[in-house]
This record gives structure tokens, sequence and C-alpha cells, in this order.
């Protein structure tokens, strides 16, 4: 009885009735079905590090079925692209998606609640939120309404404020500047002069180079190094408060969930930890190397001034209360993330940012 | 082929063979075995959080096999106790231990680097270097000579730096403190003049209050708070460098994990990837309620002062040179560890650092 209700608390989710059925069921072993899906990444191939954790998943629930599940990894556009991935998985043309719930804010702006908004959790907190802190649960309910299933798998932390042609002293810098930045982070940026622009990742690069485009936004050290932005907008600002800690998710046909036997579903559930947590790591085992190489290239790394900051968190919340005023959703789950928010840096600010500190000023003295 | 060289790099130790097998065996499901192990944790009941991460990996590993495996947890000293976990694993006499491997560091210093060590690396940057910078192969290439098998399953965060009855102002004041605190981590705080004891965790709270003992270091806020300390020993000093990013292991007899099939070692580490990112939750969720608690019964939270962290690094780092001189595997996995720390921290001060440092600042503003 106890631990049912541990499980409950515990699972993410219709995971929780996954979870307990065994308990209480047959063992179906003997039974298991052939499941051959299709999974399409809202990334290519050269992400490696986002588009790997897809294959992570792929591999890691394959092993676990003893070859049982079968889910094969097609990158964006292949089948289906980016931006018709979520609707593409609802409908069941394909039956999984890995990508960013926050590509699809523009169906409901609830949809970016799932991975990250500016200002947000970083990916610790996020995970904090997701596992335990009613997050996971949310989001599904939110997801089911889209006939999606959604498992978070992966995370990037803290990404970095893009690539800049010119210097920014103040907040009156960003004034006019055409940047490519997209959904609720372009709204909030907008509200502080900036003008968004939305361009695919292989024409940032021609953009910054003509000066089409003043900034751009893209990823991570590691990601950013391939694209060589240093050489054409050598400013690289951080952080990127827009996404202190996107979450990127498995999202699967809710029908197709629904019809999965319990121990698949908690196969599902337990790649899905186990990706998430090891594209984390990859971005923290290739990013050191990375920014040194970007930082010999030419790039200037730069922090953003706390007057941008603080007008960008001001923008932000005036965004939230604009979306929260007419859907009831956004409000819900935003609510729950603002309070997991406050209470998650009460504690995270004592002995995990002292210590963090004195490691960090440490480690420049060698 | 790319994908297996893939799979070799994702996945942990000896689970690389068994991630990569799959794809080329038929599947086995039909003539799946049935398990019934016997886990020993390393803790009571009463720490729920830790305790409860054992029942989480035991209830995910019988939900995934459909029932297939089951694994009985038992409380410390039930079946085993704590100190004698890891022996017991070795020798058999239960298959399965969720305890920390620092608990065994006086058979080996080695174990203590699998847990933590003073000034290591904190719960991400331990991730990191477990999942992709080497770690689980390292640590398991030594556990193996144990004739155990590890699997990261949990992780407290930063812990706090314990109780102490008296305030400290500098590095003098620690002198001749009798402190109650273990491991490498005690021999660290015995280079500044500390007095480590080593006493029983019921027995901390009459300590503290006869006055047997000055200080004594436990785990965080939510475990604190169930002892009382606060009462006989109020001022609570953070961060606990010691314990950066303290991860706790599923240990299992080496023997049995190699007869086990494929799949079921597939499983067994993904439900660690599950655990592992569930404790860290629960405790971020649960440890800012109870510091409010703690601090409204009359703790004091006080940061330890900047000198006494400068010469417990220079301490530790005497401790772990000497050590190295005399122990192969203690000096290969502390290097590796060291220089994924000096890398990782590289990264994690620009945006990760300066996200969270907005976000704090922002916090205190309401």
């Amino acid at each position: 009885m106890e631990r049912r209700k541990f499980l409950k608390t515990a699972a993410t989710g219709g995971a929780a009735a996954a979870l307990a059925a065994p308990l209480a069921a047959p063992a179906i072993a003997q039974e298991a079905p052939t499941i051959r899906w299709r999974l399409t990444s809202g990334f290519p191939r050269s992400l490696d590090t986002i588009y790997g954790a897809a294959e992570t998943f792929a591999d890691h629930v394959k092993a676990m079925s003893g070859g049982k599940i079968e889910i094969q990894v097609f990158p964006a556009g292949e089948i289906v692209p980016t931006p018709q991935a979520a609707e593409a998985v609802a409908t069941n043309t394909v039956e999984m998606a890995h990508t960013c719930s926050y590509y699809y804010w523009g169906k409901d702006p609830t949809f970016a609640l799932g991975t990250a908004v500016p200002f947000g959790l970083n990916a610790r907190l996020m995970n904090g939120w997701l596992y335990q802190g009613g997050g996971n649960d949310m989001l599904n309910a939110f997801y089911a309404k889209q006939n999606l299933y959604g498992i978070a798998g992966g995370n990037t932390g803290v990404q970095m404020g893009g690539w800049w042609r010119k210097e920014i002293t103040s907040a009156e810098d960003l004034k006019g500047v055409k940047m490519r930045i997209a959904g609720i982070a372009g709204k909030v940026m907008e509200k502080l002069g900036v003008v968004p622009q939305q361009i695919p990742g292989g024409d940032i690069y021609p953009s910054l180079e003509r000066g089409t485009i003043d900034a751009a936004e893209w990823i991570g050290p590691y990601d950013d190094q391939k694209l060589g932005f240093n050489k054409v907008a050598p400013y690289y600002y951080y952080p990127g408060f827009w996404e202190g800690g996107p979450t990127i998710h498995f999202f699967i046909n809710l029908d197709k969930w629904n019809e999965l036997p319990e121990d698949y579903k908690a196969i599902m559930i337990n790649a899905g930890a186990y990706a998430n947590t090891d594209m984390m790591a990859r971005y923290d085992t290739l990013n050191p190397g990375a920014l040194k190489s970007l930082i010999a290239g030419g790039a200037k790394l730069k922090p953003f001034p706390q007057d941008v900051l603080e007008a960008a968190f001001a923008a932000s919340h005036e965004v939230y209360d604009e979306i929260s005023a007419s859907n009831a959703d956004f409000k819900q789950i935003w609510d729950s993330m603002k309070a997991y928010r406050g209470e998650g840096y009460l504690w995270y600010q004592v002995a995990e940012y002292s210590f963090d500190t004195f490691q960090i000023r440490n480690r420049t003295k060698g």
C-alpha cells in the first residue's frame, strides 16, 4: 500500500499505472509483441549530441526488450520536417518524435513550458520539477489534449546568448538589432526593441556575414563551433537567459502509447531517464574543449550587461502574464514552474552555489 | 558499425557489450529466467529519499521485466550492517547493495572516489564524468577487483557542512574541535586540527547535547531536520565541501552480474539512471521546505570562512598526493576526476553559473 503510494509520487503521469500494474498482474514476457516504430528527430545528424540521444534511447529500448521494440531514428526532414513533427506524431504519420516541445508553441504557447522559457529553471531544477514537482504529470495532461505522450529525454544545460556582430554595453544597444531568435524568447526580445528574425540554421552564417541580421542565437560551444559563427559575429554572449535548462522530449502518439504493454511503457520511461542524463553528460564533456577552440578562433566572450538581464526578466514576466490571462493550461503550468523556481533556488543558493563559487574561483588560481 | 561505436562510448563498462549484443542476437524474451535477489540498503527506512531510491530501482526493474526480476529491499542492518554491505555482495551473501562506495574506503581508499571526495565534482559534473568522461568504466575496472559491479543510482547534491555548537570565524577555530566526520574528509579535517570522531547516526544527538563532540556532519536539510540537531548545535555551516555531488551506488556481485542475460543488464543500467535522477529530484523538492523549518527552529545558517575552505582545499590535495604515491588505482581515477573538474568548471562557470547568479540575486528581490 505504502509502496504503491510511493510509486504514484515517483513515477511520471500514466507511467504511475504502468509501473504499479505488474505488481499485481502476471508476467507477460511470453506474449510480448514485436513493436516497430519510426521516430522523427527534430534535429539533423550533424547535431550529434542531441540527435544521438534518440539513438541512445532506441538502442537501450531494444536492448532492454531483447530486440522486441525496434525504433528507427530518422533525421529532421527525412520523413517529417521539424515544424510538423508534433502534428505527425499526433496523427500517427510516425509513432514518435524526439524534439523540442517549444517548437510547437505557435499552436499553443503551453508547449513552450515543456522545454524552457526565459528565466525558467536550470537543468537540475527542471528535472526536480518534472520528476518530483508535478511537472511531468501537468505537461502530460496538456500533451494528452494534443494526442501526445511526452517523456523527458535530454537537456543541453544553460545555452549561450548567441553571436553578435557588435558589442552590447546596455539595454539601449538592443534597439533595432535584427536577431535570429524565435518563440517566446523572440517575443521577450521584441519588448526590448530587438527585431526577431526566423531563419533556418543553415542560413544563419551567410545572413550574419552579409549583415542581413546582427545577431543569432544557436545552442552552446560544441554545436556553435561547427557553424563557425565566430568568424562573422565575434561577440559571444552569456548566459542564454531564455534557455536555462532546455529539456528535449520524446513524444509518442497517445493511442500508440496507451496500447503498449505496461512493461514496454516502463522500458521507455527508464530509457528516457538514461537519455536525459546522458545528453547532459555529453554536453558537459564536449563543451569545454569547444569553448577553448572558439576563443582561440577569435570569439570574444562577454556577459550580458546587468540591465539587459533585468529588462529581459521584467519583459518575460509581462509576456507570461499576457499569455496566462487567456490560456488556463499555460497559467496553471507556469505558476507551478515559477513556484518551483522560487523554492528551488532558495535551497540551491546555499550549499550548491557556494560550493561552485569556491571551485570556480579556485580553478582560476590553478 | 558507427552505431556500435557510439554505443561503446555511451554505455557504461560491461554494459556496452550488454547493450550492443541484442543487435546481433535473437530475441530471448521467451526464455527469460526468473530472478529473485536480495538487496541490502546502506540506509535505514527513515532516510526515505536515499532508501527510497532502492525501492524505485526495484519497482522499475520489476515493471520493465514484466515481473521476472524481483529485488527485495532490506534496510541497513536487517540482514547486513552497512559497514559489511560491500563484502556481503562480493561474497554473495546478498546479490546486491545500495550504498555509498566511500563507506568501504578503509579496505582501499579508491572506494571513496565512487561517491565523493573533498572538493571533487558537483552532481552534474559527477554524472558527466561517470557517463561520458570514463568514470563508470574506470570505477568498474576497480570494483571488478573487489568482485563487484557498480551502477550509479542516486545523488544528494552538495551536502551541508554540518552542525556546530560554536561559531567558526577562521581556520584557527577548527583546532581541537571534536567533529563527527569519517573517511577521507576526516583525514582532511585532521590536517586542520580537527579531532575526527566516528559515531553512529543515532548517537550524534546525545553526543552533541552532552558536549562529548562539538560538531557533526550529516546530510542536508531534509534528512538533518529529522534528527533535530538545530536544538543542540545551532550553527549550520555550508557548503559541505567534502561532498560536492555524492553518488550512491548499486553494487551487484560480479559473478551474478556476469550471469545475467543481456536484456536484464540493460534493464538494471537504465533503472539505475532513473533512480539517479529521481533521488536528486526528491532532494531538490524536499530540501527548501526543510531548510525554512530549520531556520524557523533556530538554525543559524553560516558560510564557512574563506580561509577554512582554502586550508581544506590544500589539505585535501596533500591527502590525494599521499594516497596516490602508493595506490595506482586511486591515482589513475583521481587524476581523471581532477582533470574533468578543471575542464568541467571551465565551461560551467560561463553560462550555467552566470544564469544561476542572476536567478539567485533576483529571487531575493521577490
